[in-house]
């Protein structure tokens, strides 16, 4: 029998409920090298977190962070919790020798990021930053077309992250609307997927311009605040805060060593948007064209077809010849969301026991972050700013 | 300069105006070995047929069609009247040595239609039905592409024609709803274009098995009528009377030599669908798909693509490439609906003082007419007849 | 704690995996009112069977089907074997006392599906049949709309279910291209599914006129046959078996009490089309289209919409607003083809204990059953025959 | 009889005919209070124009522009020449009373521009700048949305014009590739053009950031150049010359009174994209996007809509419920692109002998020459400009 990994998960809520699934899932579909055990979730509330556990599979309970971190029985931990806490956890799993999945953005600023990257180094620990789209099989059949050369040379990436979730402006204030809770908002919420997802198929982005703008400056007060699954809860408060974060953050952008023009759009104010994470690059062979809210199938122009016969070819990648597929289903059964971190957690195990490395690392998100970074300081100061 | 020719057009309504636009269009746009000329227009009504042709474009004006195709100095004889009327006019035109163009159906009836191919043989003029979807560049390229085996043995024909414009059962009645004006409903009318196109562009169809429906039943009179540009008279009538033809069509169909298959709708009953005449094809090598409503693109798959590459391709039959398209714009610059006529007119110009004969002539409407008598029929015994 | 129940499945192969799976999952995304306990796995292949188990989940394993439908300690017993094993299973299973789960079609012949609908209902079982589409939450809210009459009187059904991973003619014979073993081909395979959303939907189908096709004749023998999951074992063999089931089935089709117009194709041979699962449907007040490829959406026109904004919507079913999907993740992320069967297990374990009934049961299997037979009848007999 | 005006046309080529067209069609679709003569085509080469005047239905021919706009008999001066020319062509029109049409951009400079604007205001002459795309139905009707307040607080512009008709290297140097000739590349060409629809649907922007490109820096010289419409002549030439334009322009926007976020992009490098100006709008009330690639539809999203029945609408804009589309087909039945400039000629007439102002006028085009030089402005200092 294969050797097992104890596996702890701090956070219960939307990504905790992602996690949790992977976990249970990954072995029934992949050949993982080590068995992961779901060990312990950790969240807050101890009630709260006892019913999760019990509905999402995991053995044990905590309410204590600090705690899990250092228990000698735990070889993984998983973090789905609000940005401003992967910094401090990360680190202290890190210096206990644990590995370390982390949602995206990895931090609330560079400066958390970069020293989060440091103790991951220093300890020797695998660690990995949950970006997690990079892991649909559209996308990673872009990948190797990229990889070899079938789009040449790249002279556009035009990318925009598109929701509509809080556009009435009676969708109350939660932790996502706030700079000291999630460090931005569109920007580091979804304008970080695009950017890691133009890092992980063009290149690294070298110089932004930007602006930013919130355009609902307040918000109602609701007691526990009201998360992405809940829209139900507004109309309640008396009160209001104010949202510290951006609505929507735009920007231009340049590759390090290519002249390949970017533009970036990640908003939460695109009504009739649900979740359209869409990327498309042109190169000088051929485009292609994908969004997450068909995330089934990506759009792919052949520059080589005949001239009568050209155009953009709406591919599924639903067939054992794209990545990761032949572990479900047939050609034409889709696979859905939640799959992606299914492959994310494969991936992460993947590289236990073995010097294989596989991305994104906390270098990845280091990286992004540095980007995100430099769009907000761009919207300040009103110029281009150097990555 | 070039020879003329001298063209009168019987008919002055919806497919008077597409035909005098293509009349006096073609020669911009196309080098005709003939130079046509827009000699005179035919309709019933004295007063409303000279403001037409002052509108469209013609020299003269007639309300007498006997006296019309007996005159010496025309050369080509149009019809755009309603059906019924095609066999007469046809007939007399072609005795008296005119070359005649006829929109389709050809004819109300089967031996109408026979009698109408009869004459032209033996009067030796040139002749076209109106099956004017044959022009467009998409459907042109499909021919090529089937015919050059690019999609191998063809295994289905899948066709509708849908339209929604009588849904409203207050829609009055017309010359289109009556059976002795029109001869059938959406069968002869949209019917006999699925039915031309899968001519065309398979073969022969040699039976088929059907069903018809008339919705509704009754429908109010109307003084002059209602056409289909004008949904607006409904509602002003007091008297009802009885719609003769069927408002829906729907048969399967086996092929002349081949083990195809095929499914046809024909309707005027479908919501939402202004005029979708769409058909899909699949073969051993690839598949099209194709539809008026968007008549600048098709669909095509290639089975020879890569796996993982794989998918139907939207091309754009707007490229130089593309049959007629040169004549007009740059890539990707959309034609419209007229100018499938005016194609249409360009190829029945191309063969007079030639032995060269260009499609659809009679006889091709002549074999549509066959499979919708066949339909009829099949509707009628409840059993597959032969064509 | 819940009281549990004990599911034995039979069947370990591709349906086999879509069940176990949703076994696996249904209570950690919906709260059914007793426990499922996976508790035996069966197939024919003790060894084959005990690594299957392990990798699905169950805890046991057997290779004696007769044993397994006897056992005290099962409650459920769940086929997802061939076809012509779901009559013996079935009726064995519901004579035991067992609740039983079929996959779709019910049988290979009415006689069958009749005798075993005889069976759970002499036995007082709960029952289904696994038309499990109809589980889809796009399905579920076109039956809501079509049931609110939001769709006014249903003019035309227009479905197809297109598939294409036989069109190779090297693609070897297997249980699904044998009479014997399927039943027929195309047809029951997948023509039984758009039958049964028609059903669903619409109503009942009342009679057919129906055409088949075998395009290839004979396949390659290969050991073990070749399944649905994998096109590559072809080209090995030397001997050579006839295929004696349809490649293709076409049927028109009227609904009882109805007017509806319906045309229907069940192909194996669409390339380019994977799993193309489409059904239109057009009222008098609005229309839907629908396929499974892109499972997560469907068009919708609501002819009450102003004339000029009037068009079809892309729905996204991804909202909690859509039947299932609060269970998942927020909106605009998708499920996949999977969850279809968790639904179907949540919906068929919400009736145990109660007297509630959740369909698609066997008498809708029967239903279902009785179109097939009548057009396999109707293509003998080239005429409409009755259902 | 209607009063006749007299047009001249300066400029042959790709615009040439499409105004030509125009001209020769406006009074058979539409009732123009005047009557347009196609008095005279201008252009450099007497043979060439000769016979273009013949093609198009020009009655006379000149190669001496100056003389052309003093002729006492000419009421309208159209011009489809280089942009260089159209300031010193446009202002000696005005002076000597003319009524002017110019393509666009209006010019080379945003000073030229300006002078242009003056002459016309101070000869008091009816004047319009070619941003034909504002005439589609559909971007009518989206204005009229707009204008109407259907889409409440209008949040993201996103736009982009992509082309990909000289991504070839060889592709030869043509006018439109010099500065002197074209005063710019993709931004001047095809980003006006977004521009403009920008400031047509929502309102003037008031500052930019900016990047532009010139992917290929050298290409062949070929006697005569190359031009749209041909791309066949590279390969012959043996000398190179410098591209002193750009090849794409990127760019973020602010408008004036709003906190509208915008990004553009125009660009030849986009393969697969032959004419995809693409312009999608997201407000607090509903969304809109377009492209004219498919210039027969828009997509629009109501926010209104029940939650389980929302999504982005397929507006077919070919309605006779769409501005300008009664003068054409019934319902379903497309206009292409050409028809485009029939509306705009259209509109010109419209504006003759009353005080009525048809925009774009040359102050239009002023407006949007300002931003133009503003991204180019940006692009250098590497920071907002203001416009």
């Amino acid at each position: 029998p294969k050797k097992t990994v104890n596996v702890a998960l701090i956070g219960k809520a939307f990504m905790g409920k992602t996690h949790s699934n992977a976990w249970r899932q990954v072995q029934h579909f992949f050949d993982p090298p080590v068995m992961p055990v779901m060990k312990l979730l950790c969240d807050v509330n101890l009630e709260e977190t006892k019913a999760a556990a019990a509905v999402l599979g995991w053995q044990e309970v905590s309410t204590d962070w600090k705690e899990v971190v250092k228990r000698k029985d735990i070889d993984i931990i998983d973090l789905a919790t609000p940005n401003f806490l992967h910094a401090p956890m990360a680190i202290e799993a890190a210096k206990n020798g644990k590995h370390v999945i982390c949602e995206k953005p990895l931090a609330n600023t560079l400066k958390e990021a970069e020293k989060m990257l440091k103790a991951v180094k220093d300890a020797g620990v695998k660690n990995m930053c949950g970006y997690t789209y990079r892991f649909n099989p559209a996308i990673q059949t872009i990948k190797k077309m990229i990889d070899g050369g079938e789009l040449g040379n790249l002279f556009h990436v035009r990318a925009t992250y598109q929701q509509d979730w809080i556009v009435d402006p009676d969708f109350p204030l939660n932790w996502r609307l706030e700079k000291a809770t999630a460090g931005s908002g569109a920007l580091g919420d979804i304008g970080a997927h695009i950017t890691d997802l133009a890092h992980f198929l063009v290149g690294e982005i070298s110089e932004v311009s930007a602006a930013t703008e919130t355009f609902v400056k307040e918000r109602p007060i609701v007691a526990g605040g009201a998360t992405i699954d809940d829209k139900k809860l507004a109309g309640k408060a008396t009160k209001k805060g104010a949202v510290t974060v951006d609505d929507a953050a735009i920007y231009l952008a340049r590759f390090k060593g290519k002249n390949t023009l970017g533009t970036f759009e990640a908003t939460r104010f695109a009504p009739g948007r649900r979740n359209y994470n869409c990327i498309e690059i042109y190169g000088s062979k051929g485009s292609v064209i994908w969004n997450q809210e068909d995330m089934h199938q990506f759009l792919y122009y052949n520059g080589a077809d005949k001239p009568d016969r050209q155009g953009f070819r709406k591919v599924l990648a639903t067939d054992p010849a794209h990545p990761f597929v032949s572990h479900w289903w047939p050609s034409g059964h889709n696979i859905g969301y939640e799959h992606l971190f299914v492959h994310e957690m494969y991936e992460f195990l993947r590289q236990l026991g073995s010097k294989t490395v596989t991305h994104p690392t906390f270098e990845d998100g280091v990286k992004c972050q540095r980007v995100l970074d430099a769009v907000e300081k761009a919207a300040k100061s009103r110029r281009w700013e150097k990555v």
